[in-house]
């Protein structure tokens, strides 16, 4: 077992996701809060141009520019290209990382609370998994393309040899509230007590299962011959992200009075639902399907 | 009495408040929605380049452009200050207005519910006050800035012989809730239908007194020397619009764990609770006394 020596903390990714900036300050503040006897970690604001500006980015998204191929392509130049390339320097380089666990601050406008995402699978994540389920019962586990080799994510946190992202919502956008700010804390402090545990293999008993919710696929607004909507997220879907949408559920309400129903043939799981940021695309949500992580039981000294 | 012959419905003075937009938008392919026996209505997108760059506004806030004064001066020529002059020219002249009644469509990141703004004061404002609330009990009325004359005034709906301002949250920036675009068309509604029967001298019976709450002023997040910002709005507030605020009752949690309470002599009751817009100037919310306003009863034929 290889041990965490290198944790970075990263906040501001996106400029106006505040929680992750005001949390990463609050660390450079209190230090003794990310310390832990096994490990060293540090802070990193990835995007304070785009926070500057007041907005998730000023080229292009930020947590989308770090597939390997890309990282490698000086062409690839504008501001947020040019920046991951720089936190790739710091953090990684990918494939060959200084940085041992990268935490990833987030925050969403839809109804989501406390979740974190795995964007890669392995024993270290379950049982990471495991044991942030079993200290925050209301945390939500949420696999992403953990079927990805690294080099391939777009993500930010892929950069380390572990990555997360810590996601927390509803927070409107440029908005900094208390709750969110303190389940962000709190998810933070567990994954740092985690690798500390990891560390010095005093991880307590960790449950044998872990329910999380795997990506399968997003879904767009409905749109008219020239990109117009015809529509918007249904109330009956509305703020019920991680609540199960059944076959013929209606899940957009149509400007002319009518709905679109679901038509896929399984029960499926909602996540982003009506997110701000992903209008651009006309992206409505992402379905996912529930699955069970096997956490491997914890060896002890 | 004059009655009303011209409605303008304004959408998209701000960017990024969708609601408004695509309401005006639903009422230029259905416009039998807008349309009543007794006057002309239409739509006006008061800001479409800010949507497009989906920003509440691209130089400054149209919204604070409308003093008669800075409508005259021809050198305050950023786009919101020369698209204020255009949109003063269709709807005004301020002071001698070709539209007897704006109807300003906004959104709030603010726990908020659906609100009818008045920013005048006299019978007609009143009458529309008890038959909105009649109407849509869920509805709050708040008067702002009802003191000063309509020359003075910041506010496009001012450039009408009348004004006011629909405000419907909580709704993240650049996001469409169709629960929060249902109660903005039916307070809509409810405004045309009254303008109607006020013409019409067809108005109901309506309440002698409605609860409405005036604006006292604002109250900014806690800064330090260096204008950073030390605390945030309290769990206590945060999406308590028009809930009472007592005097000691906590307002902000500080980053350093403390608190600050209210100081002030007299319950009051906060509006625009953490709204987004509005962190710019480090605004935490406004606060407001409860009044009642008197309605004077109706003349029919």
């Amino acid at each position: 077992m290889q041990p965490i020596q290198q944790v970075a903390i990263v906040g501001g990714t996106h400029g106006n996701e505040f929680s992750g900036i005001y949390l990463i300050r609050q660390y450079q503040r209190q230090p003794e809060l990310l310390q832990r006897q096994s490990f060293h970690a540090w802070t990193l604001f990835a995007n304070p141009q785009a926070h500057s500006a007041n907005k998730r980015y000023l080229d292009a998204d930020l947590n989308r520019q770090f597939r390997r191929e890309d990282l490698d392509n000086p062409s690839h130049s504008n501001y947020e290209q040019s920046r991951a390339k720089v936190i790739d320097a710091v953090l990684g380089p990918k494939g060959n990382p200084k940085v041992d666990l990268v935490i990833d601050l987030h925050n969403t406008t839809s109804n989501m609370g406390p979740v974190l995402i795995l964007t890669q699978a392995g024993d270290f994540y379950n049982q990471l998994a495991g044991y942030v389920k079993m200290k925050m019962p209301e945390a939500v586990i949420s696999c992403d393309e953990d079927h990805l080799p690294a080099e391939e994510h777009k993500l930010l946190c892929t950069t380390g040899r572990y990555g997360v992202i810590v996601e927390v919502g509803p927070q409107p956008q440029s908005v900094l509230r208390q709750d969110v700010l303190e389940q962000m804390h709190s998810m933070t402090q567990h994954i740092l007590d985690f690798a500390d545990l990891y560390n010095l293999r005093q991880l307590p008993e960790l449950p044998k299962e872990v329910e999380a919710y795997r990506y399968l696929h997003s879904i767009k607004l409905p749109v008219n011959e020239q990109g117009e909507r015809l529509g918007m997220v249904h109330n009956h879907v509305q703020d019920k992200d991680f609540k199960p949408i059944h076959p013929g559920d209606p899940i957009f309400k149509l400007f002319n009075g009518g709905e679109i129903c679901y038509d896929g043939p399984d029960v499926v799981y909602p996540s982003f639902i009506n997110e701000a940021a992903y209008y651009d695309n006309n992206l409505a949500m992402s379905l996912n399907e529930k699955i069970t992580l096997r956490v491997t039981p914890v060896a002890t000294d």
